[in-house]
């Protein structure tokens, strides 16, 4: 189920490399409970998880995890509890767990939601999506070149965020997939944008280009199907970032709830 | 010639639809002293000259014309000066053409360039464009569907601009155009960009999205010839304009040449 938490650490100040720290310090616990798992998944190309360090008010540390899978959200959480007595180690200071939230009520960017209901999200026209942390899309070209795209084109964000959505218990089946894509790439156009930016930011050894902002993307086609794509990748959308390295706190997405259907 | 004009005029208001009075304003001026050309000019799908309502400050009212031929600025420029004595009808009003300002020293926005100086621009890595009016791409797709990108896409951008230099007397040859087309597709990202804002204009009768802002390309093949098409689309664009509907006043772009080669 997908799940999202948010840890209140406290220190004597906040670590300069924190998205890193922060990286190491989950693949270290999960490595006390299960290495078999923390290998499998350091080595994973495609990681099934978030990991973003919050802007913290005053002097509080806000880390934000999501998961798709319960399998590897129930193995944290344990590993987590049974380590913060000793206090956690973010680089080369240890903090104190003060909370761990897990509901909207104690943090706006936490919550659960279960695949039934993102999949029964309601059909839309157009989503909104606000972009908190630098978010990125790989466009790898032929030979070899790594190219990166920090715009927000409602091609690469929809099918990052159905690539996400295929990796659940619901996804799609062939056939639907490539009707979904086709929809994607033919009829959706970019609805608006505001507060755009430009950042370069590091995520894990290398810095990367990304944008931060709010982006409206509509949808042209009648295709129910297409519709309730659109609902259900936004919620999604909240649970599985956008984009390229997530694990490393680029690509943190809040949807903007549009009140009833378009 | 590559060439850009200003034209200040003054009259009792600013009109509200400036931009296609002055469009207007183009076609009956040039019908009066051919009107083939005007019609043909009129039918053409792209037409050769960009003109932008500019921003004025105080009453004035600034009109910017540019044009890639001389065939189409000289008898533009002579019913010009010919209709000023009577004044010129935007609209509903009359205004008095005060100034015709054909060089940058008379306004930043003015200037002429030479083909030869054209392609004999510094070869770079990297070119910063200031988009100072909507900009918008026409990705149209299969089953007539027509569709917009207000996003600052290197391989629109650069493809645009590639399109208006092929209009002009120096056109790459069929396998420099393929090869510089293959350069803007693999070895082309946003460097940055600045001040990125969405908008939704008037242009003729309907209304496009667009982007305005700073944004910076770079390029990185070590291919003499890209970076040489690199410089001369650079100074290309701010007599050709960038992307759809120039000739109503989107895509004004003024680089921000970079001191030297990068």
């Amino acid at each position: 189920m997908p799940q999202a938490v948010v840890l209140e650490l406290a220190g004597e100040k906040r670590p300069r490399h924190l998205g890193r720290y922060a990286h190491g310090l989950f693949f270290e616990l999960l490595a006390t409970l299960d290495p078999d798992l923390a290998g499998e998944l350091h080595e994973a190309p495609r990681k099934p998880f978030t990991l973003s360090p919050l802007s913290g008010r005053n002097r509080g540390i806000f880390l934000r995890f999501a998961f798709l899978d319960d399998a590897l959200f129930k193995p944290f959480l344990e590993a987590l509890l049974a380590a913060a007595p000793e206090g956690l180690v973010l680089g080369e200071d240890r903090f104190v767990l003060k909370r761990v939230l897990a509901t909207p009520e104690g943090h706006p960017l936490a919550g659960t939601m279960t695949w039934e209901a993102l999949k029964g999200a309601p059909a839309r026209r157009e989503i909104r999506l606000r972009f908190l942390t630098p978010t990125v899309f790989v466009t790898s070209k032929s030979g070899g070149r790594t190219r990166y795209t920090p715009l927000p084109d409602p091609r690469l964000i929809l099918n990052s965020l159905l690539e996400k959505w295929q990796q659940g218990p619901l996804a799609y089946g062939p056939k639907a997939l490539a009707a979904l894509k086709n929809a994607f790439e033919l009829d959706t156009e970019i609805a608006f944008f505001r507060g755009l930016r430009f950042h370069r930011v590091q995520a894990g050894k290398s810095f990367f280009p990304g944008f931060t902002g709010v982006v409206g993307l509509k949808l042209f086609s009648d295709s129910l199907e297409a519709k309730e794509a659109f609902g259900r990748l936004e919620r999604l959308a909240f649970f599985s970032g956008v984009g390229a390295k997530t694990p490393y706190g680029m690509g943190l997405v809040q949807p903007e709830l549009l009140a009833g259907e378009r």
